[in-house]
């Protein structure tokens, strides 16, 4: 059994299509996409902004909610699926990244080096601050296992993937109870190897999208196709297909819509929403509008967009392509400058069309993306 | 006397404005950006496409051609501009490259060991190809003295400048002699420094651009904002505005114009007119439409858009921001590819909307993209 996509966007049960030829090894059937009032998905935001009451609030909305496990433990992620069952009797699903410990003795010598040329940049910064920085731990999964046992455990409507495709037997235990899997992709590449695992769907990130960019390998230089130019390359696919983006109007979502995709998935337009968990100094840059966006590897090696303050304009140039190392790194120098209130000092993550956002529940922003009825 | 915009694109002789405090040192003069029957400029297109025919035509055609010296010899430049004047009697001008020959001895010292590595990388083809690998030259400055000498013996309507901003002494020099000078510029700092040398004209490069990113510090992440955010950013610029990056069609030139610009510069639509010396192999992989666009440091250490090749999936996770070394070391490659008709060995640049250039001639793509008159 699998799903395919309608030139309307709806999900039609049928065959698996022209790249058929991709799943050679089929998982244990698929799982459509959720079906919703509102074709509007509440992007991942870890590290803060995405909490149970956002995410419980756009699924009661008629949109669907997404957790943000990343940095999280296995059951601090448990914990905030079960909070979010509480607020809403919706579909909701939760966002996972895909470690990728580095094994090549050759590239983790050249990562460890790197790692330390930054470490001595870093460091006045660090004595500034009066905090220590971190020796990397070069075995951090973020909670991978015990993250996909918990989701296995206590099962949501959909887990999305970051930073790569998981392999292929967790795809299985998840369709096997039930979840959708979503993968995020960038490239037409990287949604080949998500079909090739079994994904169900692909949330299609384009160069607008805020925050980290999930390019599948942390070495190459992120892609810089908008969403719309992906999901023309990608229309057709067996795999549902999600808009992710810049997506902060009912203009975008009808575009998304029209173009294939089954839903728009928005972060940034939710960023100063009362149920986001954004903290002050992230409101306080986005509301006064000062700063101009860009993409740096500056904050965790990885490339993320955000807006170009102090740090970027300092640590930008040198940033090593080594994740998470880069973010273990500098995680404490944002705490403090967080505490401190230095707009300067933290990541300020934010997508095109950010000087639109308002503050405004997440329930009205949820309906205001998804324009008018009908 | 300075010129500043007016809010429908036209140029109006005035005060300087809000940004005087950038022009301490003013320049003597300013040149406006040359008046035009058509708000089209042929994007110069270094290592083939630009062409003194194909500047002239798009001169004729009442646009503004220009000449790309990058890659050539000053006496190759002047040669060209010569060539040109004899092909029309409309304005037309030149771009140079701006040098950075690298001093700091700990960051040479970083780059030389990242180059020998990728040496190392790069053999394996060389070998395949028959080719020997040269030695970098470290102290290429493309020809930037003759260069400078040459245009201001023989000058043009128009200078613009890539990967950096002239010393002030050049713009001045230029200015002298009649020379509008334009900085290509991707975000709100490097036009600050442009704008501080004296800048005529700001070349405002977005994400959609084919070929090389006009970052000015190599090491820096190349910018992801698309062009017309860039201009809502950078409006009320003493310096008039140019729009670049997927300029493909009419809506382009006229959004641009309504957002400030004085004219829109086109590259990727001139790659398939006959005037232009693209390659038969790079003219293959436009018009057979099988790859996607990326971004990569692959070819040349900076970075630059065009359609993803087996070279790039090889070679794009392991270059370094080292330029002109990496673009040193790739060229007897390329060239080798390109003689056997590899499409998978040659940089392909290539700007958003690509999929919709057709071939025909530069006038006619002129008149297209400067849309019905009126």
């Amino acid at each position: 059994m699998s799903y395919r996509l309608t030139p309307a966007g709806g999900l039609v049960r049928g065959s698996p299509g022209a790249r058929v030829g991709l799943m050679a090894s089929p998982s244990s059937g698929t799982v459509p996409w959720p079906h919703t009032p509102l074709p509007v998905v509440a992007a991942p935001m870890a590290g803060g902004p995405s909490t149970p009451e956002l995410a419980a609030a756009v699924s009661n909305a008629g949109g669907l909610g997404l957790l943000a496990a990343g940095y999280r433990t296995g059951s601090d992620m448990a914990e905030q699926v079960r909070a979010t069952r509480e607020l809403t009797g919706g579909p909701f699903g939760v966002n996972v990244f895909v470690p990728a410990v580095e094994r090549d003795e050759g590239r983790l010598f050249a990562q460890r080096t790197a790692i330390e040329a930054y470490v001595d940049l870093l460091q006045a910064t660090a004595t500034r601050l009066g905090v220590e920085l971190p020796q990397p731990n070069w075995e951090d999964t973020d909670g991978w296992d015990e993250k996909i046992e918990a989701l296995v455990t206590d099962p949501v409507a959909v887990v999305s993937f970051t930073f790569g495709r998981p392999p292929h037997r967790v795809v299985d235990r998840l369709h096997r109870v039930g979840t959708c899997v979503a993968v995020t992709v960038t490239c037409t590449q990287e949604a080949d190897a998500a079909e090739a695992v079994g994904a169900d769907a692909l949330v299609v990130q384009g160069v607008e999208a805020g925050g980290h960019r999930g390019t599948h390998d942390v070495l190459m230089t992120p892609n810089v196709l908008s969403h719309p130019e992906l999901l023309r390359n990608l229309r057709g696919r067996r795999a549902a297909l999600v808009a992710a983006g810049g997506i902060v109007g009912p203009s975008d979502v009808r575009r998304a819509r029209k173009l294939g995709a089954v839903a728009a998935q928005a972060g940034t337009a939710y960023l100063l929403t009362p149920e986001a968990g954004t903290s002050p100094v992230h409101r306080q840059a986005l509301t006064e509008r000062a700063l101009e966006a860009s993409v740096t590897r500056a904050f965790s090696g990885r490339p993320a967009r955000g807006l170009r303050n102090r740090f970027v304009e300092e640590f930008d140039a040198y940033a090593p392509a080594v994740y998470p190392a880069v973010d273990q790194l500098t995680k404490p120098l944002r705490a403090r400058a967080a505490q401190l209130g230095d707009v300067g000092g933290v990541s300020l993550w934010a997508g095109a069309g950010w000087r639109t956002i308002e503050a405004a529940p997440a329930a009205q922003v949820t309906a205001h993306l998804a324009g008018p009825r009908g």
